[in-house]
């Protein structure tokens, strides 16, 4: 199953982070945002070439580095159809570099409509006889708030074309309280009731290194309530965002992880894109800047969580 | 508010429904797919141009009689950019006929991120001093899971745009119970604490007719709980779905309405689009059978709820 390809290649680059390509322009060197406005004027096209730039400079310099990237939908829909199209040359690029890729669309909908989405991110499209892969990224992060009818039409495409999905439980921002936090009749918060869906839902998708081809979004912000959900979930991998800019630090991800140091993926974006603007570097050395900062987060958790063993 | 413009609508054409715009390759007559194909290939381009051509005759055959459409992002982004162009082209050219347009995407993430879904989607996109809007539709269905920070960005374009949303509450799919109906300590199920934040939210967009720019999606599926909405939520506007292929019929819609007929628009879309299928009409006349069901649904409506009046 899928995870266990992302799995391996955390093993392998002894690496549990992803790096989120979440490219705000604000974030692009003035000489790549320059050529491209050149060439397409200051549209969306020119901001769509922009990106896909800025990401494969992005993608060569972290390839050695991490094993998955994330690429955040709603910064490339932004830019309309073109933004849409540097998505996908985006996670096409990052997958000719053998990067796992997690597209980051918190997707929902339910039975034929899910179906549509699973086609558009995990699976082939068909038309009339041929297909084609949409998007083709590796993994979808879902929102589980319609139930199974929401979750079980990705689980056929995720076995048929080994692939994953991540869904929401417990995120990393403040509010997530409000509803993620709602105590249910037995006294319990309801992202354990999520939780717990992800662990069933799971079983149709079980993977060689004990986790299924159905993990949960967890944040770093709340380091008790990864503790508390690792402990309760066996079966299920987690995707670990707000490290960094967010204000998670290592010590808050490490929860997520067990004594081997599976069994979860910990998520930079801002932090590792805007490196050269932090560190002032020159603008043409952004990617290295960035390769500098995903060195550090990998350092920071390995050096909580220990070596990473299959 | 961007919902007063739908409420107009509803009450000048006297039709409170919605056309859903799901276009699977399936309900298009075989002609135009043929044409397309024939100048694009079996792609995901040529599948794009027989979408966007069917819509046009759809929306060309429903803009005298329905108020607003709306497309469901799946069914485009399962053809990759490509569907994502036709989406965009369907959203222009049914604003052209001067229909609202309900983008149903159910987007969902917290703060900058969210903020470019609300750009994509309801406000204009910034590139450098320029504004382009990337798919510029009329509202938004959003996915409430993630608390306030999912919400408050996008209050700020509806207000700046005139623009509205629609967050889920209670789905019309069978399994919705799994989370939504979950009781709290109270008692009291999930979909009720998520109606009162729409209620809570939606007091930042007051409307002209008493609804505020902030709706709530709830399934026809579902009548106790549409009723038992109806009357806590006043200030929300109801999506709903459900009607028709999926089960529910205008009695099980007519609890989302008050005495005036205001308060809902209820939603159909495979039974309109595959009406020249169902009608065993010659497929050119696709349209043509798609406004007489529309018709038919709208007056099975009016009998239940009378007149609308503003």
């Amino acid at each position: 199953m899928a995870l266990d390809r992302l799995i391996e290649a955390i093993a392998k680059k002894q690496n549990p982070t992803v790096a989120g390509l979440d490219p705000k322009l604000d974030y692009i060197p003035g000489d790549i945002k320059e050529k491209a406005f050149r060439q397409y004027g200051k549209t969306l096209d020119g901001a769509a070439a922009a990106i896909l730039e800025f990401n494969k400079g992005i993608i060569d310099a972290l390839c050695p580095i991490v094993p998955a990237v994330k690429p955040q939908c709603a910064y490339y829909e932004m830019y309309g159809w073109q933004g849409m199209k540097a998505l996908h040359d985006t996670i096409a690029y990052a997958r000719e570099k053998e990067l796992f890729v997690i597209t980051d669309g918190k997707r929902n909908d339910i039975g034929s409509t899910m179906q549509a989405y699973a086609a558009a991110h995990l699976g082939k499209t068909e038309v009339a006889g041929e297909t084609a892969a949409a998007f083709g990224g590796d993994a979808l992060t879902v929102n589980g708030y319609l139930g199974s009818d929401g979750i079980l039409p990705l689980l056929d495409v995720c076995r048929a074309e080994d692939k994953g999905i991540f869904v929401l439980v417990k995120t990393s921002n403040r509010s997530s309280d409000e509803i993620q936090n709602q105590a249910l009749e037995g006294g319990e918060p309801l992202y354990e009731t999520m939780g717990q869906y992800c662990e069933e839902w799971g079983e149709a998708l079980p993977g060689k290194y004990g986790y299924s081809g159905v993990g949960a979004v967890v944040g770093a912000t709340w380091p008790a309530q990864l503790g508390e959900l690792r402990g309760m979930l066996s079966k299920t991998f987690f995707l670990v965002p707000g490290y960094g800019a967010q204000g998670g630090g290592a010590e808050d991800a490490a929860p997520a992880f067990e004594q081997n140091g599976l069994g979860a993926v910990v998520n930079a974006s801002r932090s590792i894109l805007c490196a050269w603007q932090k560190q002032n570097t020159a603008p043409e050395d952004y990617a290295k800047a960035a390769a500098k900062e995903a060195e550090k987060m990998r350092d920071a958790i390995l050096t909580k969580i220990g070596r990473i063993r299959l």
